[in-house]
């Protein structure tokens, strides 16, 4: 019996208060309205991101909120004048909207939409949907949404506008990580450093989106890619996936930077910062080669005081950029998940536990030890993977 | 009757003192020693560089120095083992060396070479030639070189590293400005930023580098040029010269790059910081749009604390570049004087004034107050010519 048209009764883990627990609950998810998609989530993780806005110190956060959006799922119905999503379609929802009628989506230079800019802070961009209302109700109250996503219910409400639709034998359980975290360190080395073969690398912070960074460096065939976290534990992770140098700062007599530029005789051709704050974007800067030194940002520390860069070091050669959701949008996920299929990159690596929809908190917690959870989903709640993340205490960041 | 292998007595102008007027004397140049050329100067400009380390508050200038570094000439002699250069040669000294052989002259990405990093401040780099002996003496003391170049004498001796060979009906009085201003406005524009035809460029800072910015965003095809300098009485010059629309700070109730921002509906694709110092590398990143908005830095102000900037800010979609001498070199140069006399651009507006080569003092006077001068030089001593110069207050910046 088809559940179009119909409110859908189905388990959320909803965020109630800063600070608290997830809590496990049934929710009542309303059809999509126009221009709306109704998603079965089948797969997804743990993201930094997530626990941004459930974080005491953040006072922006709106609660209660259902979290999460890294995922993959399949259409359950679509509202109103969607005409690119039929029922059954698989699909990854993505934080980034891409409209495809303002001027930076008719552009090939950037991912970036007007859409996503409505609000001073990303983070809370899309906490309803376009008409202000949620289509979130539990015990009676609405609930708001999160990045326009709401991944921790079995079914969602997103946006046509934020939905990318893959290949129909897509493995959903693995490709929930192009969502945010491996889309976002790949493309960094892929479309925005543009790597380039035989080059030198330097990658700041092994999460999940810096072990993506290295995996986009490896596939762009650096000829050596320099690892760098303060938690050793990540480095044989890092190792197994194409770094051939690993750096820990705090086990260095001098700045890493000054180590990186006597290891590669100058500096490095490109460094991307996949950890965020002053120390390490200004290594980031300082151990690229003068000439051609590629410096990209990908790590945003909203609290931190930023790089301050004198004039000399560009003008010496090196070029800053940021990244933002690798360069991905809508329209080019489907083409890395056809990627995955062929065997361009592996995804299974990344993938360190798998816990039960149920121990939502437990992967919550485990982020916060320095792990990175994806956690697999269903009508019948099944498994949970996790992945290695960036260490914990980098944990007002946007995206890690 | 060759001077080839012989003294030279001719006139130059000689700093004694920081702080105090240049005094034309007669001078002895030595013959050139192995890959070294003796040039006759035939044209050169005054540039902000120049009065850069006669200014009492630079500690490091070495005098007594002979300035100057933006000229043309012709091969007077060689010196053992030159053999790209002949007498009769006409031809552009470079402050940017070409050596060929380090990884950086043998890469497409830059114009910078080793040769030119051996010294922590460029700007004093060249005092003296490779086997640390200067080639000028008057009244018995060894006086210094400059950058590598002298352009301030009838005579000069260059390494054929620094030496652009240009054509043989090139004219010298007018392609000395390529020897620097000229080169590094125009090229910032066509070569590090890439400008587009059809898009939106800022320009900071109306000197001769800054009006070759507009120029080369000009030729690149530009449709909006908005040019931005303290000093309004640049304006009518930047709008010969293909500027839209010019903005002085001074005049405005908000801040340049708001109101850039406004006239733009967003923000300009390309700026241009010909100016420097942290509120102009500011409103520079400030005044581009997000998705693409490209900041190239051309302008240095050493003592300056330098730009901070937000992740944020570059997450966005910005990138950030410096840019040295336009990206050319000695083997590119060569295609920017035929480019000339193709008519591709127009180097005679750029000239304001014109003085015999006895009133060098002059025309250092007049740059201070905000004009730059092109003089004429010949051994039988002419003319000098003038072009625009940003304001004179930022008396401390390298290349203006
Ligand atoms: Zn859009
Ligand atoms: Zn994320
Ligand atoms: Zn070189
Ligand atoms: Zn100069």
């Amino acid at each position: 019996m088809s559940t179009k048209g119909k409110v859908i009764k189905c388990k959320a883990a909803i965020a109630w208060e800063a600070g608290k627990p997830l809590s496990i609950e049934e929710v009542e998810v309303a059809p999509p309205k126009a221009h709306e998609v109704r998603v079965q989530i089948i797969a997804a993780s743990v993201c930094r991101s997530d626990t941004y806005v459930i974080n005491p110190a953040f006072k922006e956060g709106l609660l209660p909120v259902i979290l999460g959006h890294e995922c993959a799922g399949i259409v359950e119905s679509v509202g109103p004048g969607v005409n690119n999503f039929k029922p059954g379609d698989k699909v990854i929802p993505l934080y980034v909207p891409h409209c495809r009628k303002c001027k930076f989506c008719q552009s090939p230079l950037t991912n970036f939409c007007t859409k996503f800019s409505e609000h001073k802070n990303p983070i809370i961009e899309q906490e309803l949907m376009d008409d202000k209302t949620s289509r979130f109700t539990c015990k009676g109250k609405s609930i708001y949404h999160f990045l326009g996503i709401s991944a921790f219910s079995q079914y969602t409400v997103v946006k046509d506008i934020n939905l990318a639709k893959i290949d129909d034998d897509a493995n959903l359980k693995r490709v929930c990580l192009i969502g945010c975290g491996f889309s976002t360190g790949y493309g960094a080395a892929i479309n925005d450093a543009k790597v380039t073969p035989g080059s030198t690398c330097a990658v700041f912070g092994l999460g999940g989106v810096g072990l993506s960074a290295v995996i986009g460096c490896k596939t762009a065939g650096a000829s050596r890619i320099i690892a760098v976290d303060i938690n050793s534990d990540k480095f044989a992770k890092a190792k197994a996936l194409g770094a051939t140098d690993c750096l820990n700062p705090r086990e260095l007599n001098k700045p890493v930077q000054d180590v990186i530029v006597e290891m590669t005789n100058g500096g490095v051709d490109f460094a991307i910062d996949c950890a965020g704050g002053s120390e390490v974007m200004k290594a980031t800067v300082d151990c690229t080669t003068v000439g051609w030194g590629s410096c990209t940002f990908v790590g945003v520390n909203v609290n931190d005081k930023g790089l301050t860069i004198s004039p000399v070091e560009l003008i010496l050669g090196r070029t800053l950029r940021g990244s933002s959701f690798g360069g991905w949008d809508v329209d080019t996920v489907p083409k890395l998940v056809s990627d995955y299929k062929n065997g361009k990159f592996n995804l299974e690596a990344l993938v360190t536990h798998t816990l039960p929809f149920e121990k939502i908190n437990e992967a919550l917690d485990l982020l916060k030890q320095g792990k990175r959870w994806v956690y697999f989903q269903h009508l019948s709640v099944e498994n949970i993977y996790a992945w290695q993340s960036a260490d914990a205490r980098r944990s007002q960041q946007l995206h890690q």
